[in-house]
């Protein structure tokens, strides 16, 4: 016999999850949240997962759900609990993620009573949420059940309209909480029936075949993106046709044509091609984009015309010369443009590809030769990885190091560059690890691995897991970018300078710790690293002065 | 030479702030934040501490400001950072205390637009503080100026009124960030003259006077407040004209007639007493209320009138039979009532101290031969405390245990009641030891400890801070209310029984580690503990099941 809260509000609430095709939940303990905790948990169809700190509990949601687009459900008791999930919310709702958060809350009449664990919830998610919902309170006739279960129905359908994103349902649960009755398989689904893609019509078509024979020279710069074969050879298709493609590690598309290093390559230019590389249109679609070199060269010289393609949000004015908004799938209309299109060959991309090309030599050269630093490691790292791996990408350093290496055809690469917090980037990997067959690997630093060590304070660490820590003493990124560093407060204001030993957070949690302080060391402990499917911890020793210098160096060296 | 940024108005905003009388900034390292970051530490005048989790960030600001009742400033970079604000300026508002919150943005014009770190952060902490403002971006000219810093005054006033909370300045920061120009000493002040407490007039005191005499039987019940050596006085100027007066430890008032144990002296009632016990009036006043069973007595058997006075907010229905809303200072009100009243015997008060003085009775002879547990551990604790600390109680088991213990005079009781939350319970203690010269003693659970170990990721950790750590093998406070014990799920979905080692936080933090596992080894560890100012931790292990019998049984043994 399946039990289930004797509250029917929520014991409908678990069903219509279920039967809304939802199978994962991450608990928060608490008491007011217990009817609903009860009552997925003696559901028993569902995966329940119970993580004390609510802020890495969503960072572990964003990553599961980051894996297979599937909302993930995050339960919490009242007060300031759903507060620790805002900034995994955040990053989910730029991402377009699908989560479904359930707030438990007292009943409305004791909210700013001075109740304890009382606060007032309703728009605390707002900004990041597709829809906020309040259910109603206890319905106790036909008409109130009828209008819960709609809602509940609707929050769900809501987690992937118009675009996938979290959702907020709060509820309020009145005392006592934690009465059991026989679940009854009674439950009232309504199905949603969407059109996702809608085609472009063939006049739209036209009409930008036309508009591109006045843009030859066409670079497609691509954001973050999931793997997408279908598209992979749409982007071949209009490489052949000319076109620049250009995007980045987290787009997750490659090709022989397709620059995927994109400030390596802008790093590579020399003065005298400037007038030849010059677009006449870029295209953009996908999300967020890292390089903030190819931002500054188009911001600063904008090409004639820039077209961003979003079936949501296409007003992405990256250049501040946005001329077409165009609202439509872009995998389709990138398709039917493609189809329209005539082979030919192309000076511009032959330009592009040449300099591509020079950086990757250089690129190999230098590596070759260069001394022991975060670069060096970088490059060390990233040769070992798995083919199959699965790679979480930590803000900020990490990130960046990586744009500039070569990737293999099936490593997929993530990132939380939504809004790009340092904040919940080990809990997104143990997320994604508890999913994933393949190995996890999260490639961070000392600062945010530290930031996030609530990631590991869990009965249920997954396996397959890889911490690969590049130690260089602080906040590195302040090093690589400019501005902090000449302002006579880098260690104190921006690195942080402090002692963060990955060592000690991974004895904190019990996983077995690996280090290296050399070329030869990392060589062997990425070995051991990668010999089993054990959850560890990698720690890498840079020289946090030398870093910087054998990073300006190396862009130096990609011109020569 | 000072120096500041070379943005006008980031150089305005610090020395606003610093002629308002602001000299606390903590910060959290980030880029966009750098023009205020260098500008508040080449000031001069303020105590800039670096902090790299904003979560404990807040929380210490939390902890400095409930110290001082000044408001910290809190500074922190564009993105999800000051989301993680959220939880410490959620239980700032619900405890008046004043913050002045600074999170960097991006310029509008890139806000929504793919770019990296930047969100949607107007509204994000809306319902928890008196004012946000959006800062104008860069004014150019002498009325975008002015306009300016009027608002920053503005908002500095506004942490103040129209009582003691947060406030959101949002910052539009244009890049290049870094560049510092030689400090201008002219400024704009904005003295904000304000009466603070409007007298109560003669006419409403007759009309309460004649209503008390109506309502012999009256209960006065306190909740949170700071210590106020004349409101003490006026309390036990009232007691001695009948009244009950009944608070708790966190009122930080005490007297001899004064009952600051409700819960202990409520679980001492006969059945035979009830009917002498009942008031006719409460009156109740002060921030949150920790005792439950005060809330049910009341709630289930209502008195016939209840009033609450607030100068602010004084709709507090704490039994739902609220008949006055008394909208004035609760001091100012208590103290013209006080001399209003003559002295008189009561013995509705003589009941009640009877009672309060078995259960003083009780609790001493049920100690004498309790054994091994939380409440005897505790019962140790309080007894060897410095007889001037300030006591920062964790949520939940540890603020609730010590409310069934007697205080010291001169000791200080805090705990964020505010919204309840488990979240910051470390950082908030770490904030109060960086101001207070007396020790700051923080009571807390293994789970509270465990959730907030990022207090102790910071270069400055202050002296004097004594973390004493009941490590009862999870979330105890479940099995000490009803409910969740008996659900089959105790240990997976509330307690989240785990090794939760203090040993390691500490060792991850480089802090001195004591324990303790029976009466003779606290005894002498708690003397260890006391003998200087140094910042440890002392872990003192209880067992888990025995934990909640030994409660019971004290509980039955104060009616004996």
């Amino acid at each position: 016999m399946v039990k289930t809260s004797d509250k029917a509000s929520v014991a409908a609430l678990v069903s219509i999850c279920y039967g809304q095709g939802l199978r994962r939940v991450i608990i928060s303990p608490g008491s007011r949240n217990g009817p609903l905790s009860l009552s997925f948990k003696e559901h028993g169809g569902f995966d329940v997962q119970v993580i004390p700190d609510e802020r890495a509990a969503a960072f572990m949601a964003l990553g599961m759900s980051q894996f297979d687009k599937v909302p993930t459900i995050l339960l919490c008791t009242s007060g300031s609990a759903v507060l620790n999930y805002a900034p995994a919310v955040a990053e989910a709702f730029y991402q377009r993620i699908p989560l479904l958060v359930i707030s438990a809350d007292r009943p409305k009449e004791w909210v700013d009573q001075l109740e304890g664990q009382t606060m007032l919830q309703n728009g605390v998610l707002k900004n990041f949420v597709n829809k906020e919902i309040d259910l109603p309170q206890e319905p106790s006739d036909e008409i109130g059940k009828r209008f819960h279960d709609r809602l509940v129905n609707e929050a769900i359908a809501a987690c992937q309209y118009p675009v996938p994103a979290p959702v907020h349902l709060n509820v309020h649960l009145t005392e006592p909480l934690y009465g059991l009755t026989e679940a009854n398989a009674e439950v009232r689904l309504i199905e949603e029936i969407l059109v996702k893609k809608c085609l472009p019509d063939e006049s739209l078509i036209k009409e930008l075949l036309s508009d591109l024979k006045d843009h030859p020279r066409v670079i497609l710069l691509m954001g973050m993106h999931s793997p997408d074969q279908a598209l992979e050879k749409t982007l071949n298709g209009l490489s052949s046709k000319g076109w620049v493609i250009m995007n980045e590690s987290s787009s997750n598309l490659r090709g022989d044509k397709i620059i995927s290093c994109i400030d390596r390559c802008l790093e590579a230019i020399k003065t005298e091609n400037e007038e030849l590389l010059k677009p006449d249109l870029i295209i953009s679609f996908g999300g967020p984009l890292v390089s903030k070199k190819i931002k500054q060269r188009f911001r600063k010289d904008p090409p004639k015309a820039h077209w961003h393609i979003d079936a949501h949000q296409p007003h992405i004015d990256m250049f501040q010369c946005l001329n077409k908004a165009i609202r439509v799938d872009p995998s389709l209309l990138l398709a039917a443009l493609n189809e329209g299109l005539h082979e030919m060959k192309s000076e511009f991309q032959d330009h592009w590809l040449e300099i591509s090309d020079r950086s990757i030599k250089n690129h190999f050269a230098f590596l070759e030769v260069a001394s022991w630093s975060d670069m060096k490691a970088y490059s060390q790292i990233l040769d070992a990885l798995p083919s199959q791996a699965r790679i979480q990408m930590a803000n900020s350093a990490a990130v960046r190091y990586v744009q500039l290496y070569d990737h293999l055809r099936n490593q997929e690469f993530y990132a939380n560059r939504g809004v790009s917090g340092i904040d919940g980037c080990n809990s997104t990997a143990v997320g994604m690890a508890h999913l994933s067959k393949e190995p996890v690997v999260l490639l961070t630093g000392d600062m945010a691995f530290r930031y996030d060590v609530n990631a590991f304070w869990s009965n249920q660490i997954p396996r397959g897991l890889k911490c690969i820590v590049v130690n260089n003493g602080g906040g590195g990124i302040f090093r690589i970018i400019p501005g902090p560093s000449a302002s006579g407060h880098l260690e104190e204001l921006f690195e942080a300078a402090m002692e963060n030993s990955a060592e000690k957070v991974a004895s904190l949690s019990g996983l077995p710790y690996l280090s290296a302080k050399n070329e030869v060391e990392l060589e062997s402990s990425l070995k051991e690293l990668f010999a089993d499917d054990a959850t560890m911890v990698l720690e890498i020793f840079t020289p946090r002065e030398e870093n910087e210098k054998v990073l300006a160096a190396y862009f130096k060296a990609l011109t020569s």
